[in-house]
């Protein structure tokens, strides 16, 4: 180790806090138990693969298009942000599908659009280990709130018919500040709100950007694998990845 | 029309400089022509298309994943931006091939993505009726540039391999500010860079996010409708939709 690297090591070990022994820094310690648990709600708790025959349907048959409307859909949500607009999820939803129909030749009007989406979005069931789950941290003490892309009407409806209502002390939709996961924004909003410090908190997620950005942004994270389900390669590591909240509920025992 | 209505029009008209007649508004005229003509560079001039064999071979031949590769790509971009990181556009396009792959249970390596992606992209065609358009627009006395999320190498790569170098008075790359397009920043930094007011530039791309950018940043803007590429049903529309640049050129005339 030369003496310029020791030096910033021995810095670094200071300011964050972390002991030396013999002049070499010890790995900094795991952070703290979260105080709160904020999950993300469409494809972390909630099933989308649910909605591959509603999109097919509409789209002619063509269930095969489901990541793709998706993908669309998430991407607008970020143009809007980024060029100072706002329209609800289930808008953009909707639109995307109706350019994925454009875009691949099929013809769909806005109503039939609208009716492949919007009950089947807010409908959708949840995954198999997530009430069980969810019983599991909220009994482990954890205050567990939610933090979606979906509006605040939409999240309602979804966890009513999920039968999620009561494992969650609130819910918060960007929908307040109008400004898509992952801005550190929505994140930062959020931890206002709890009146929490970033590394208090963790972010649960099955999608990697918007761990990605909750990281960013100083929180805890942990990354459930749903299938299909990829990490971000190029951002930074979440501080766990699981299977499903069975195994999160394990880790946070 | 109500007297407040009417009140309404008439300071919008006094405000915009529009002329009145018997206390009617008359609708404002069309902006004047535009000083500088602004290229979108991927499937706006150069024909992604061509890659649909690279992709597919890597994507062990599935090579209907082509646009759900671009979403992701472009969806990723824009986490960047909203979570105050920068990666190239050409690193995104591996990652985002890399989740595509790992998404669809396709094995594949950095290498072999990077391979599929890097090559190709660098060494698109153009569209066929580009460059005869572009010679039009220039000999109309237009000032072309292009403004593309591909890096400053890349986008010189491109245009030297698609023989475009000659046509362009100026290439900028969103990599100078590190902010994704449609971020409004992007157009502005470019704005600023050609010394021009927003509505004395004309933003022209095949995809409806850029030109939804663009109108909300002021610019003009045309939409070029290359097949497979829709409009973004819940944007500003473009002041122009044609369906190459040859119609762009006429109606520049």
């Amino acid at each position: 180790m030369s003496i310029l690297k020791s030096l910033k090591t021995l810095t670094l070990s200071l300011l964050v806090g972390t002991s030396l022994i013999s002049g070499y820094a010890v790995a900094q310690q795991a952070p703290a138990k979260p105080k709160v648990l904020i999950f993300d709600v469409n494809e972390t708790l909630l099933d989308l693969t649910s909605m591959r025959t509603s999109i097919g349907k509409a789209l002619g048959g063509r269930e095969d298009l489901l990541p793709l409307w998706f993908s669309t859909m998430l991407h607008h949500s970020l143009v809007d942000t980024v060029s100072g607009s706002y329209h609800d999820f289930g808008q953009i939803g909707v639109a995307s599908l109706l350019m994925v129909a454009q875009n691949n030749n099929i013809d769909i009007t806005s109503e039939q659009a609208k009716t492949a989406i919007i009950t089947p979005l807010l409908t959708l069931p949840p995954h198999s280990d997530v009430k069980e789950g969810l019983a599991k941290l909220k009994a482990q003490g954890y205050k567990l709130v939610s933090l979606t892309n979906s509006s605040n009407k939409g999240v309602k409806a979804q966890f009513e018919s999920a039968g999620l209502m009561s494992y969650f002390d609130a819910r918060y939709s960007i929908e307040d500040i109008k400004i898509y996961k992952p801005d550190l924004r929505a994140y930062e909003w959020v931890l206002k709100k709890l009146n929490v410090a970033p590394n208090e908190a963790m972010m649960i997620a099955a999608h990697g950007w918007d761990v990605a950005g909750a990281k960013e942004a100083g929180l805890q994270t942990t990354f459930i694998a749903r299938p299909g389900k990829a990490l971000y390669p190029l951002a930074k590591k979440p501080d766990h990845v699981v299977k499903d909240l069975h195994e999160l509920a394990a880790l946070l025992k």
